[in-house]
């Protein structure tokens, strides 16, 4: 154990020296509009300032999405020649196929070769890949998925988004830690507070996982809020919350499922005044409106706990979910996200 | 077993010889709101069509509550001299206070003076009263409690939404059983398809609790149609979505949040053009799009599995909440909904 966290250490300090600007590898065989939006995606990415992206996937398809401009300074292709499908057994997909689009980009990362991934594709793949290729960060049980959603001030970080169905109370409280990191990154908080999903504002209120949590979150995290419920969740009432990844999954698709059943009641009801339907004015705050509750806007989730950085999207991404998704990898990345878990799991903070 | 099962019937059938119109018991003291949100939401109702009301409560602050014009034919007043407090240790409170309004309530139903009651009070003592006084159905074992969620095509029945946090499989399946009889009464479906909210549409999804469900429900159901996700939830693939009463609760509050914040978010974009916000069809639109996502129309949540109807608030319910939650017990009392699953359970449906 302590060999593997120096070796670990060891990697964490070269990757800082690597003389190249920071680069994404992007799986451009995953997701329901591969390679178009993966190519698309990264390429607007690129354009809003990422330095350097390697797209992975099978060369002939992606040259031929590219178009006769070909690729922008800054972009690559990596050739691989085998694609995860999105319903196939993802153990069996990354042990039968490792010039699959998902494992390269997870060697590329553990070879320093990328400083982040991001795909579309079987999120399960994605994830093992992660898992297998990387490796964990030394003292995380449990990689879990971070994901911002839409609130009253701005973001909130929730996690565990789905990585782990069934979790101890543990493990809940090293969701909170990196969580923590996470929401230090993407939302510029110092010291971001953290609460825990219940269904009671109270200690004593939750189920036997979260009431056990709660007491070791309390003892052991200086800014945590105790319990918090879904409704205090979206009014911003802490920065981070945490929960296990089956209810994480189902708050998030949830919300997703809500946002597009307001959407449409919405745009029926205004149908019914065909004139509104041309007003300029409106159509503009409804875009606005339509941009503050999309999800694609909040890009993809983060596997945090792993020894690098992977960003799991939608499978049905299109090119802007991609960008944002690309833009996420590369803030994770520049902030170091991987390194600073390490270093907070180090001093047992 | 077999005694108290035969009592029970009894007592489910003689509750149809009871001469006199259906009636609904209000707790009037429970509530932020009580007793004035209570008395104005059961006189809404009872002019909307629930023929019989008791209000119960301090008569004097009852009386003083209803001005001149006094109690309409239908409604009368039911004095008692407690109330257990909103942050009162349920069991406690019940204990302590028998003549609390709760409590009154609850014995009103189980001697047939009333067929449903409603509280929007103390809602771990609404349900102590409900299972201490009335009883459970023979053959449940966990009594659940039914809300009604907005739904593209219009309403869906989810269950448990917090009676019970930690729950086995069996339970999950017999609340499947109570939820159909439930959208049988409450949305006219003569066959109510039912779905598990998993995290994945593939019966292999979902944490240990779901995949033995998943199981024992595509064993026993004739109409459960698998897993659903948050997101088929709102799209009505099924009439029924079934979960437990941790992750329903969190799902009902966070569909709440989304409500109010999107309408927040959509106001605030809506105010940039000041012209808008004097656009009567546009406010007209806007009114109709916000009954649809308030939850206040869809009325309390029905304690399944006791035998009596029982209905509980919102605490912060208003008067039109109120007024709607006599509704669906009105509903649940005129639709037989304890007799049926009484029903269902003795055929082992």
């Amino acid at each position: 154990m302590a060999a593997r966290s120096s070796r670990s250490r060891k990697r964490l300090r070269r990757r800082r020296k690597v003389d190249r600007p920071l680069t994404i590898a992007v799986d451009a065989m995953g997701g329901d509009h591969a390679p178009a939006a993966a190519v698309q995606g990264a390429l607007r990415a690129h354009e809003q300032g990422v330095p350097a992206i390697i797209l992975v996937g099978d060369k002939a398809a992606l040259t031929a999405e590219l178009g006769p401009a070909g690729l922008p300074e800054g972009v690559t292709i990596r050739h691989c020649s085998e694609v995860v499908g999105m319903d196939e057994p993802p153990g069996q997909g990354l042990r039968r196929k490792p010039d699959s689009s998902i494992n390269v980009c997870a060697l590329l990362v553990r070879d320093q070769a990328a400083d982040g991934m991001i795909s579309a594709g079987n999120s399960g793949a994605a994830m093992g890949a992660a898992l297998l290729r990387m490796g964990t960060v030394p003292g995380v049980e449990r990689p879990a998925i971070a994901t911002l959603i839409p609130s009253k001030q701005g973001r909130v970080v929730l996690l565990d988004a789905g990585a782990n169905t069934d979790c101890k109370p543990s493990h809940l409280l090293q969701f909170a830690r990196m969580g923590a990191v996470y929401a230090e990154v993407s939302l510029g908080i110092a010291r971001p507070t953290i609460g825990l999903l219940s269904i009671g504002e109270e200690d004593t209120k939750g189920n036997e996982l979260t009431k056990i949590a709660n007491r070791m979150m309390a003892a052991s995290l200086e800014t945590f809020r105790g319990n918090v419920e879904g409704k205090d969740m979206v009014n911003q009432a802490v920065d981070v919350v945490v929960c296990d990844g089956f209810v994480g999954n189902v708050v998030l698709k949830t919300g997703e499922g809500f946002a597009e059943l307001f959407a449409a009641l919405l745009k029926a009801e205004l149908a019914r005044f065909p004139r509104l339907l041309e007003d300029q004015d409106l159509l503009q705050a409804l875009r606005h409106f339509e941009r503050k509750i999309d999800y694609a806007e909040y890009g993809g989730a983060l596997l945090l706990g792993v020894r690098g950085v992977c960003v799991i999207s939608h499978g049905r991404s299109g090119p802007k979910a991609i960008a944002r998704a690309v833009e996420v990898a590369h803030e994770a990345a520049a902030g170091r996200v991987p390194e600073r878990i390490a270093a907070a799991f180090t001093q047992g903070r």
